[in-house]
C-alpha cells in the first residue's frame, strides 16, 4: 500500500501527485465504543475505516488515489490487535488502489481514534458532484440495499436466518462498485453518500439544492438478508426505520427523467445494484410515501424537529 | 480561514487547489496528557496543533495553503474551551494563511485527541527538500533558538527570571519565520524540522543521508530568556540536555561550505535569527564537541542505544 509518494513515511511529508483531474479531499475519524463496538474485531475496524472514508469518495464521482492515517492506540491494546487493525486497513487499501502516503501514531489510555484522510481524483474535469445540484423532476436513485448495517447492529439472535450476513455488513458495510464514479460522473445533477440514514441524508440533499424529495417507501431496496431475517415484520413502518438507521454508505443520486432508461442501462451493463425510488419536486424537505400513495405522517419537514423534543 | 474550497465543510468532500508547484501533505496529532498538559491552555494548545505541522512545512520549503482538522472531543469540555481551541487555531490559521477546508468532529470520554492534516505549496519545482539531502563538508544551520520549551515545561517558580517566557514557549513554540522556506529553497542540501530534540534529529538526518553530523554545543543558540533563567548552571552538560529536549520546531538544515556567506548575507537581510552549529563530515551518528574541541562521550553513535539499556 504504499508507492513513491510515500516518503512521508520516512521523511517528515509526503508529496501529493500531480493529477490532470481535479483532486479532492475528504476526512473521517472513528472512535472505539462510538462508531464501531470495544470488542469488535479490528481487521474489520479496519476495513470500515477505509470504506467509510472511500464511499465519500465515490459518492462525489472521485476515484480514490491515497490516504494518511492518523492513529492514537489503547496503550493496553495487544500487539496482534493493531496487526489484525492494519491488516484490514490494507486488504481494502489494496482493493482500492489507495497508497498510504503519511500519518501520525500516537497512543493513550483511552478508547482508540483512528482517522484516515482521502485524497482522491475527480472523474469529472469540473470537479466533485454536489449534494446541492438536483432540480425539480428529476429521478432519484439509490445503490446497493438500504438497512442492512442498522439491522445488523440490532441482532440478538445471529442463528437467526440472515442473521449473520447483516451483523457482516454492520461490521464491513458494502460499498457501490467504484463503476459507480462513472455513472454518477455522466448522469448525476446531485450525489452524496448515505451515512446517517437515507431519509436523513435525503433532507441534507433536499435543503442543499432547495428542492423537496419524494421517497415511496416500498421501493426502497431491501436485501434478500435483510427480507429473510424480517420476515412477516417487513411492513411500511419497519421499512421507515430502515431508511432512518444509517451506516448504508451506499450512494444517493438523482439524474433528469429523460435519462432514466440510459441510466437504468448503465446499470445492468454493469451489473450494478440501482433503484429508482422516487422523484424530486418543488418545495422542501423529504417527504414519504406509503404503498397507497400516502403522505406518510413521520417524515413531513418537521420530522426532525418533532423528533427531539 | 475558509475559502472557495471548503465546501469539505457544508459538503462531503472539499477540492484540492491546483498549484503550479509541488504539493506536500504532513499531518500530526496531538494527544491531551501527551503532547499537551491537563490544564493547559486551550488557546495555546489550538496554536500549538497549527505549529506543529506548519513547522513540517516551513521546514521542507513548502507554505502553508490549506488544512483539515479532526477533532476528537471530551464529552466533558465545556463550551469555552472549545472557543478557546478554536480560537487559538483560527489566530495561528490566519497568521499562516491557511484555509481550512474540512475534517472531522467527534466526541468520546476519554482525552481529547486533535489531528491536523495540512497541504503545502513547495518552493522549489522539484519539491520538498529532503533530510537524505546532505553531502560531507557542509555546515550545519538551525534556526532560532534551541531547549526553550524543554525548559519551560521543566518551570517549577515561574517568578524566576526568564521563566514566564519559557513557560510561554513550552505552550506555544515559536516558529522559524515563513522566510526561511526561500533560504532553505535557495541553499540547503538537506533540512528537517527539530521536534524530537537537536541531536537525536540530527541522528536522523544523519542516518538518512548516511553521513557524520558534529555539533560544536557551544554555538548551539540559547534564548536570553533560558540564559537568564539558568544563569551559571548554563555549562556544557546543561547545553547538551537542552539539545536534548524536544519541541523546538526549528529548523536544521545543512548547506554547502561555499555558501557559507550568502547563506548569513540572506539571514542577514531578512533579519532571520540562523547559526551555524557545525559540519558534516564522512561517518556515521552525531559527535557533539565541547567547548575545547573534545569529543563529548554521551553522544558517540552508540548513544541513543546506551540511553535505552
Amino acid at each position: 500500500m504504499r508507492d513513491e509518494g510515500s516518503v512521508g513515511l520516512t521523511d517528515d511529508v509526503a508529496v501529493l501527485k500531480a493529477h490532470s483531474g481535479a483532486q479532492i479531499i475528504t476526512t473521517d475519524t472513528l472512535v472505539e465504543g462510538r462508531h464501531f463496538r470495544v470488542g469488535d474485531p479490528w481487521m474489520s475496524v479496519g476495513q470500515k475505516l477505509v470504506r467509510v472514508n472511500v464511499s465519500d469518495c465515490l459518492a462525489k464521482a472521485a476515484y480514490p488515489k491515497a490516504c494518511l492515517f492518523n492513529l492514537t492506540w489503547n496503550t493496553g491494546g495487544t500487539e496482534q490487535n493493531l496487526v489484525d487493525l492494519i491488516t484490514g486497513m490494507k486488504r481494502d487499501l489494496d482493493r482500492y488502489g489507495i497508497s498510504l502516503i503519511g500519518g501520525d501514531t500516537t497512543s493513550h489510555a483511552g478508547p482508540c481514534v483512528l482517522s484516515l484522510t482521502l485524497i482522491g481524483v475527480c472523474a469529472r474535469p469540473e470537479g466533485p458532484v454536489r449534494r446541492s445540484g438536483a432540480i425539480p423532476g428529476s429521478d432519484i436513485w439509490v445503490t446497493g440495499n438500504i438497512g442492512d448495517s442498522c439491522l445488523g447492529l440490532l441482532v440478538e439472535d445471529e442463528t437467526l436466518p440472515g442473521a449473520k450476513t447483516l451483523q457482516d455488513r454492520y461490521l464491513v458495510p458494502e460499498l457501490a462498485d467504484p463503476v459507480t464514479v462513472e455513472l454518477i460522473s455522466r448522469f448525476a445533477e446531485a450525489s452524496m453518500d448515505i451515512s446517517d440514514g437515507l431519509i436523513a441524508d435525503a433532507g441534507h440533499m433536499a435543503r442543499a439544492s432547495n428542492l423537496m424529495m419524494e421517497i415511496d417507501i416500498g421501493k426502497v431496496p431491501v436485501s434478500e438478508a435483510a427480507q429473510r431475517y424480517l420476515g412477516n415484520h417487513l411492513n411500511t413502518e419497519t421499512r421507515l426505520r430502515l431508511c432512518s438507521g444509517g451506516d448504508d454508505y451506499q450512494v444517493l443520486l438523482t439524474c433528469r427523467a429523460e435519462d432514466r432508461e440510459a441510466v437504468s442501462g448503465f446499470a445492468e451493463t454493469n451489473s450494478l445494484k440501482l433503484t429508482r425510488i422516487g422523484r424530486t419536486r418543488s418545495g422542501e424537505g423529504v417527504q414519504c410515501h406509503g404503498p397507497d400513495g400516502e403522505v406518510l405522517k413521520t417524515l413531513t419537514p418537521g420530522w426532525q424537529h418533532d423528533m427531539s423534543q
